[in-house]
């Protein structure tokens, strides 16, 4: 019997952001629920008796219905030639106050710049989190009470069937990029203790500078536990931390929510083994 | 008919360590099915025929069982007049390198004194993940490879029933006796975004200087997504984070683990308006 969902992809593997060997065992249960057609274009999509017929570059598959994710483009055109400053991505630049190049004008939200707290660099975060913090940012400071915005993480958290997975910070390729000497490690631990019913393997990866120690990200995927450790990651990183605060880093431990070594902390002491 | 549980405690309420208005939720859920009997001590055990007969100071009552939780004493008395220096609560005093005041003899796990990561004072904190990096610290300085130990926030997390609570850093009352000028923010919010299924009320509650505006402490208690909140919390406070700090942390935001204006980002954005 046939999978009742296909996934169309134009990218080679799924969850090309993430690091294979973090994302293995989601996308190893993902392919065997849902049927995966990598690299592939659509065509054309059109009207059949019982629903669509979609034509790729290499094969046609009928369906009943067809959900689209294209991406995210800054729907900014209209500001063409009205001297406001667009990135090449065609975001509105704004500064860390959320004003734009012409004074008293200001932007946030998705169609905007965002800062990356790391690299300082302006980019596009299109985020829940960072657009609403953006809109409160702009209109303090509009209203005459100064705010700063001191950029994100890009920090991406997903629930897909019952893995829980994300990422947030530098991936190695992006911070060698930004000047730093980036060394990873990935660990493949346990979300609970051993003796807890309900657990599951968690991979984790953290990236850090090889010379100041600072972490600079992380990326996790389990089916159990995953968002706390992605999250308390993406905090250590926000604030500054170096692999070795993350060592002694004081975490919550009860055997429903992790080992007693947690995998966050067994990443951290492997970087003092090199 | 009577609860099957009889929960007998000397403290005039449950989780003394923690805030009534944080604990409330899970304590109602608790006292519904366990019975509870507060400020009473046991006098005496005895066989009955089909158990045992437990005589508190004002009622007796019958059970088939008895557990025992009556707290940890370090069992250092052979210590006493080898030289080695133990503080009032009979704990080993160790330094930073889990040395005794007796040189190359060291200290390590319950039985030692542990640092209080904001206050720099030796305290108790009989907790697994802070005994076994104790142990490594120890063992690491033997060895002749140096190893520091930074202190913890006592952190403690467990869970009851479904409910996941937990507290790290300092309570008002302790933060004002180290001379800090302590303010406390509570939040009742959800758990999961509002029309997610499976969420429930989630309260936390941080404690900041006013005048530093650092974060010193944190509780939470919820039946879902408790035990992020508080490791992602104590992750906040080790790193010296300020509510402001906390408020442009950029969390992963999806709907199942929380909404977008997270109740840990509302209790920063409170201390925001006074």
């Amino acid at each position: 019997m046939e999978n009742k969902v296909t996934l169309v992809s134009k990218h080679d593997r799924l969850f090309p952001k993430m690091d294979e060997k973090v994302t293995e065992d989601m996308i190893s249960f993902f392919s065997r629920n849902v049927k995966v057609i990598l690299s592939e274009k659509i065509v054309k999509i059109s009207k059949i008796q019982n629903g669509l017929k979609v034509e790729l570059e290499h094969t046609t598959i009928e369906v009943d219905s067809v959900f689209y994710a294209i991406g995210i483009v800054p729907n900014t055109g209209f500001l063409k030639g009205s001297g406001i400053k667009l990135s090449e991505q065609g975001l509105i630049e704004v500064n860390s106050h959320m004003e734009t190049n012409v004074v008293d004008i200001y932007a946030a939200g998705d169609c905007a710049t965002s800062i990356n707290r790391i690299s300082g660099k302006l980019e596009a975060q299109p985020l829940a989190q960072i657009a609403n913090k953006m809109g409160r940012i702009a209109g303090s400071n509009l209203a005459g009470k100064e705010m700063v915005f001191p950029g994100g993480l890009g920090t991406t958290l997903v629930k897909v069937f019952d893995f829980e997975l994300g990422f947030c910070g530098l991936n190695e390729v992006v911070a060698k990029k930004e000047g730093f000497a980036p060394d990873v490690k990935i660990v493949r631990g346990k979300s609970r203790a051993n003796y807890y019913p309900g657990g599951s393997t968690l991979t984790l990866k953290i990236v850090y500078d090889k010379e100041s120690r600072r972490l600079l990200g992380a990326e996790v995927c389990s089916m159990d536990n995953g968002a706390w450790r992605l999250n308390t990651l993406e905090t250590a990183i926000y604030s500054g931390m170096t692999v070795d605060d993350l060592f002694y880093n004081d975490l919550g431990y009860t055997p429903p929510f992790g080992p007693v070594w947690d995998p966050i902390i067994i990443a951290a002491s492997l970087t003092m083994r090199d």
